[in-house]
């Protein structure tokens, strides 16, 4: 059902966990939660067409503004029709703020309670992001959900810094809010780094403003997990029930099921398509390594268990020889192996949750 | 219908020109000619997978013996059940003999009437190819068609270098021919230049012998096309009528067209996977750059006479984009089109031949 502003509906509850099955209706179709979305950085997830996701069964795609601020730029966009047009993608698209990459991707940069001024990474020219151009720029791109423009702090930070960039972000919520698109839904973001009572009042901040959805932002920052899984632990419960939850940039299957039994219904990450690029896929064993010797004369698959359509008339030895050859299809075909594996996996999370059968899915996916 | 050794059967001549529609009837299946063969170097079509060739109409795939006996080796190629089994390839491969690639590739070579003494462009390792050696690895390739190993002197060269060529290429032919595995189809090549009297001399040795089928070498290697186009008027109709005609390497529209026209019914190229790869695109009316600004808003397609199913979904603006921001998809939705371009031209060159209508075919492709 197509819906504007975008509607939370709660289907199930896990009886084992805190995880729920639901539904985003938004104004581009409808996302079965909990769901992962790959990330399209420049519009387009890397190797693989729309066709290709949709086939794999996905119904949202991430994209950066950043990025796309850059390249080709929110105005060609916005003139094009936006981006759902542009990359020919039918379901919801949600951007995140652009802020991230600010603070990961430019030399320079220089942060107030206006805003940030830093460098294109492309050509070192100067440029300004605040709230109101962050939602300006979402709002040109024609995206359904749109992410409030945050501090985001490095991993490590002191607790002095991680309070200061909260306070920031919550200054700023109103900004974002008061200035979004018409056509836009916007997610806040809870931040406090690795502290609860930071996490606590972030939390009850953003849940008290009129937002369509929460995100929990800071995470898979640099962190190791065992100081991650606490802070999805403790935050998620203090998120509204009636709106989508977001854990940002995550991540490995074993950080999403975690996630998801806390009751987080979104996700994202680059891994599947990163890590195809670099030789390794995804298996019920867990990642393996293409380049390996073992895989040389495997006339099989990488993963007896795993084998998707797009990929199945390929054999593990000739994605090996094609990564050695350093040719193209390699990084296609290994992509489209892990969003496969991806999308499969969020749709047996999706069945679990509804069919109370949370355990057997932990036996299952032990290894991967 | 499977046949080994492969059969050509005619169907129909052009009334217009010596062009001529027939069939090639190998064990790995019937391939309708005039064909086209993309180039898959190492196994692979450059961004695309085998589904994506079947797709767009292809039936037979060129791939290099240099190339891939260099990597993954044809020793595994042979253990694994073939290059068939390899790149998931159903219809009939045809590889190059390794000599073409020794002499572009390779830094340094040393050429006598034994073989070819060659370093190894990827590691400088010294090789020795014969017409034995070549016949080696393409039968443990497992091919359909296999090439000999000739002599291809490069251009501009003199009369005397061309003869010497020639003299050598002729040479080696019985060694090929006695060399060839059991079930290899093998085709001569014809060599002599740009000269009437080496070719003639060249066209009726080859002739002469046992082949499965004749091929015209030493042609776009570098010569201008008022220099390519008589080599092919005066050599073709010198080769037997009863067997496959190949013009290796060739090449852009207007030259498929040209030797067509002579009754050739083979070729291959790398123009429309490479040419993809740097932003060309196949048009009705001429190559097009997708990096021009024209196609920046640009909703439609490069061609709205040349809208294929693995593209129609998207835009010029979109892949001019993805060009710009060096996206992977870019290249391959250019490829895509491209070799659906070449397969539509190959499919109405067929056409044209069986419905006699080959002036209409030439005013259709005027500006191609």
């Amino acid at each position: 059902m197509s819906e504007f502003p975008l509607r939370y509906e709660l289907l199930a509850t896990c009886p084992h966990t805190s995880a729920r099955r639901g539904r985003i209706h938004t104004a581009h179709g409808t996302v079965e939660t909990p769901a992962f979305m790959p990330v399209g950085t420049q519009g387009s997830v890397k190797t693989v067409g729309s066709e290709d996701l949709e086939a794999a069964g996905f119904q949202q795609v991430l994209a950066n503004t950043y990025h796309l601020s850059l390249r080709p730029g929110e105005d060609l966009v916005e003139r094009f029709g936006g981006l759902h047009e542009l990359m020919s993608w039918r379901g919801p698209i949600l951007t995140d703020s652009g802020g991230y990459q600010v603070m990961s991707l430019s030399k320079w940069r220089k942060i107030s309670d206006e805003g940030v001024v830093f460098k294109s990474h492309l050509d070192g020219s100067e440029l300004f992001l605040t709230p109101e151009k962050s939602m300006e720029i979402q709002s040109k791109l024609g995206v359904d959900i749109a992410m409030c423009l945050d501090e985001c702090p490095p991993y490590p930070c002191t607790r002095e810094e991680a309070a200061r960039a909260m306070e920031r972000t919550h200054k700023w919520l109103p900004r974002n809010l008061a200035s979004k698109g018409e056509k836009t839904n916007l997610f806040g973001i809870v931040q406090g780094g690795v502290h609860e009572d930071l996490r606590r009042e972030s939390a009850e901040t953003v849940s008290s403003m009129s937002f369509d959805g929460v995100a929990i932002g800071g995470v898979s920052v640099g962190e190791p997990t065992e100081m991650q899984y606490p802070v999805v632990e403790f935050t998620t419960p203090l998120l509204p029930k009636d709106k989508p939850r977001y854990l940002m940039g995550v991540g490995h299957p074993q950080d999403i099921f975690h996630a998801v039994k806390c009751g987080v219904d979104l996700f994202d990450c680059v891994l599947p398509t990163r890590m195809a690029r670099h030789h390794a896929l995804y298996t019920m064993q867990g990642r393996v390594n293409a380049m390996n010797l073992q895989w040389a004369e495997h006339k099989g698959w990488f993963d007896e268990d795993s084998i998707f359509p797009p990929t199945e008339r390929y054999s593990a030895a000739y994605v090996r020889h094609l990564f050695k050859a350093e040719e193209p299809l390699g990084a296609r075909l290994a992509s489209l192996h892990n969003l496969w594996f991806y999308s499969r996996m969020m749709q047996e999370i999706r069945d679990a949750i509804e069919k109370g059968t949370w355990p057997e899915l932990m036996a299952r996916y032990a290894h991967a």
